[in-house]
């Protein structure tokens, strides 16, 4: 049994420091590739949720998308905790589209504003995607995408934060490219 | 966007009947077994827990162990809904390994009785873990699992059910041996 409990009032660059210290602790010893995005995206999800800032506006979804092994332009969903979600989404489209063509981290205060957003969960409005790309080829593998309830629920500190957990997933599993 | 509804008051029988129509349309058009996992992991976990049956016991546990492609006796976590979950299960060990053991679904109206048992959320009381056996070979693929925080949450209706369930995902994904 894996515990972990954060003090909900932590500011938000406190918290992530917990929080890859936490991941770092989960994925040690285990490189495989899906069984550490599985647990990833339940202590994202958990523990962002059990935080003061995300009472308000919780978070609603968050998990992986990956890149196709038979399309190197196509995410396909990976292990994630939320509602049922859109299958495969392509490189350029919507936000973890765009996530995925400019291997740039996108922090999207209101969906409904982005151009081409995909509603997978209509209850989303607030996202960040995290482009996961390889250190040796420079090829985006995927995505960390999360989705928030409320407007503007992410910012500069979940940016640096999510990076380097995405850092973190990079180092720690076994990618195939 | 992939909504879906039950009826709360739908007998077992019923809801499996739903259950299985809706994830036959959900993994139609996909044959990718990581996404089909994670998405058939929310569909069951959410579908269960909107049930006025799992009301006062809800599910907090529904997802699936992978056999290891480099150990044959090894159950990997994979997509999951739900806490942090135990990274690996040797086959023997605990509910799941005795459903990857056997080959038959494990039925289990309270895991503190249960020898072996392996605690991964101390909140699980029942469960109920379906082998994933491969027609071809009659290997164990790997093992759907799912815990609910009340006793004797399971019983045959659900063994019928989630049989069916396993049935599809083998029929519909690209299982590798």
């Amino acid at each position: 049994m894996f515990g972990f409990s954060f003090d909900p009032n932590l500011s938000k660059e406190e918290f992530y420091k917990e929080l890859t210290k936490t991941l770092r602790a989960l994925v040690s010893g285990q490189r495989d590739l899906i069984t550490n995005l599985a647990n990833a995206s339940s202590l994202i999800y958990h523990a962002l949720n059990s935080l003061n800032a995300f009472k308000t506006k919780p978070v609603n979804w968050a998990g992986f998308y990956l890149t196709a092994k038979d399309n190197a332009s196509l995410l396909r969903l990976g292990p994630f905790q939320g509602k049922v979600a859109c299958t495969e989404i392509k490189f350029g489209r919507g936000v973890c589209g765009a996530a995925a063509s400019t291997g740039k981290t996108q922090v999207v205060p209101n969906v409904h504003d982005f151009p081409g957003h995909i509603a997978c969960d209509s209850s989303s409005v607030s996202e960040i995607v995290v482009p996961i790309v390889s250190p040796a080829s420079g090829r985006v593998l995927g995505v960390l995408d999360i989705d928030d309830e409320g407007p503007e629920a992410f910012g500069e500190a979940d940016k640096a934060g999510l990076e380097t957990v995405v850092q973190i997933l990079l180092e720690s599993c076994d990618w195939t490219e």
